[in-house]
């Protein structure tokens, strides 16, 4: 017998009842019925993101989404400064490339988190940037960066808007973006959402909107002003993903259920838990400021691959190391629908495999720290 | 009691074995369960579009797809033709003209299908056109334009990319794509698929390569050069809609077990027993060549929308006139997962409708009407 544990930084396992909602017979999207559902989806992603803004979801994953966060509200002459440290961060930086747009990747090593002293560098550099994008939580290193720190240097260095990749940080960081003043928040449905992938959200300040006419990228399907005006009345533009949409519901209300500060530190536990676990093993975490989402282990004379291989013949699903980390990390991710149980199987799987090529470590040693941590936090 | 039946041109039902197949557990997208899904859809797409070359699978709805279709292929100094005739074709020429192209629009009357020889006056006042977009089916409409015979005369006179969009053709009408020799053909989950809207699908010929490198426009999520890679791998370029990729490998598994043939056949007959059904009942059909996928029923004297919210107040949902016929016509979708029974539920709640409306009607003369045609199709 084979149990099938899915334990990755994204898709990440759905909820049960989410399952079933989804599985119910289809209804049409332009319907009375679904209406209803989107003006309820469409409040609890207000709570969620911390906003009066609008929140748009779109028929799309988090690639996409954040696309339209930035042809949106930026012309093909702006600068746009991109904060790296990884795979995602970097993308941004990529795509207004891709539209032809100046752009300024401001460097940060994969593993370290960018500080607001560098970033004020190069913004002092760059005044005239008109927007400045943030990977909130960096998915390919397990990075978390100072968002708030980052974001008053912006503000005071610039009048550029903010664009933030909370595609693994909403629900799992503090992340208000009104309090802290972001302009555009970008999240995908297949991370804290612990929905399939296929939905893509983007939420816009109304300083974002000002600069939505001026902005002169072609675009089309990922036009965000006729979102707007389509989800104003509880529709989307084009056909909406529904069944995701119905499942966002029951997501929705049980994240209420849950209350948005203890989702938090429910994380925050998980993943506190997790990097105790895998230090005691004798493993070293990589980050240089961990984040809530993913844990990405580095394992020092052994190879990651083989590790990942052999839990997985144990029936648990671990993600590689990201592009040239490949050789020397592995991924445990620990947002969404996750529980302590799911860190002690994490834990048990690796203990097993780093057993099997001879690591040399205390059996038990790693699930007996984790615990700790638990207890800790009753 | 009210049972829900959706008779909707898409959203379409989803077939209960496709639910509970998308309600499984989910999986990463860079697995090998995944790949191995993957790799039987690609072939599965591959007999349904009637090809040998790549179909992709993007994370949207069909006018992402049809947006991909266009901007992967054209340069923004190139002159596109856009068949019109109802809201989709149309819309295919609104895309290049967010992108900066010449756009010769060409106008068709809605309810009418676009003739060969309208279409070779267009394509002679304009011989250097590089592409030519043509909406099969027109849902708002429910024309279907004689697709061969206009292929052959882009063909004739010109060396135009030929993008066909085959959102609610596809699986229901005969559409060879190489034997045809389309260039490009688009469609989408939320039709013959019978499954949840979010994927679309873009399958795309040599020739239409060989002008990829050429194409100018920006684009990142929509670039279809990454997704060729990706999925010539079995991978997809950004996060996959798994969910929804789980159930398309079931509906193609049921598909290719009714043969293509069969299904367009039972399309047919389903279309004809709608179309006689309504016009038994003294009501008119709007298209002047009628698709396979959606009857649009014209009803002179009498308010459309009061018929569709008797007929939903009888759980029985059809869709509204689009746009400017909105006030004149209601649709019948019958494409994707229905049969027999269908029509006559969606002929049993249109006679209920009329009668509380006072309309002069022979009672029973509907699903009567429908009934001899499935008889004469055993």
């Amino acid at each position: 017998m084979l149990k099938h544990h899915l334990i990755t930084p994204g898709p990440t396992p759905v909820d049960p009842d989410v399952l079933l909602a989804m599985a119910r017979p289809m209804i049409h999207h332009r319907g009375a019925a679904f209406k209803e559902i989107f003006q309820g989806v469409r409040d609890g992603l207000r709570w969620l993101f911390q906003t009066q803004s609008d929140v748009l979801t779109l028929s799309c994953t988090g690639t996409g989404a954040f696309e339209a966060a930035i042809i949106n509200f930026t012309r093909r002459e702006d600068t746009l400064v991109a904060i790296g440290g990884g795979k995602f961060g970097e993308r941004w930086g990529e795509i207004a490339q891709a539209y032809g747009m100046n752009v300024i990747a401001m460097n940060v090593e994969w593993g370290q988190h960018a500080t607001p002293e560098a970033l004020a560098k190069v913004l002092e550099a760059n005044p005239d940037v008109s927007m400045v994008t943030l990977c909130a939580s960096e998915t390919s290193t397990g990075v978390y960066h100072p968002v708030k720190e980052l974001l008053e240097v912006v503000r005071e260095k610039t009048n550029a808007l903010i664009a933030v990749d909370a595609i693994t940080a909403l629900g799992v960081h503090e992340l208000p973006m009104d309090e802290w003043g972001i302009d555009i928040v970008v999240a995908g449905s297949q991370k804290a959402f612990s929905l399939p992938p296929g939905l893509g959200f983007v939420a816009v300040s109304e300083r974002a909107w000002e600069r939505a006419d001026e902005a002169d990228h072609p675009r089309y399907y990922l036009d965000l002003r006729k979102e707007k005006k389509a989800q104003s009345k509880n529709q989307t533009a084009f056909t909406a993903a529904v069944s995701l949409v119905i499942g966002l519901e029951v997501v929705l209300g049980k994240m209420r259920a849950e209350g948005l500060e203890n989702m938090i530190a429910r994380h925050a536990m998980l993943a506190k838990a997790t990097r105790e676990g895998v230090v005691a093993l004798g493993l070293e975490t990589f980050a240089s400021r961990p984040a809530n989402s993913v844990t990405t282990v580095q394992v020092p004379g052994l190879d990651p691959s083989v590790l990942v291989s052999k839990m997985k013949a144990d029936g648990v699903f671990m993600a590689g190391g990201q592009d040239h980390l490949k050789d020397s990390t592995f991924r445990i991710g620990h947002l969404g629908f996750y529980d302590e149980s799911d860190i002690l199987t994490a834990l048990c799987a690796l203990e097993r495999a780093l057993q099997s090529v001879g690591h040399d470590f205390i059996p038990g040693s790693g699930v007996s720290a984790a615990q700790k941590v638990f207890l800790e936090n009753p």
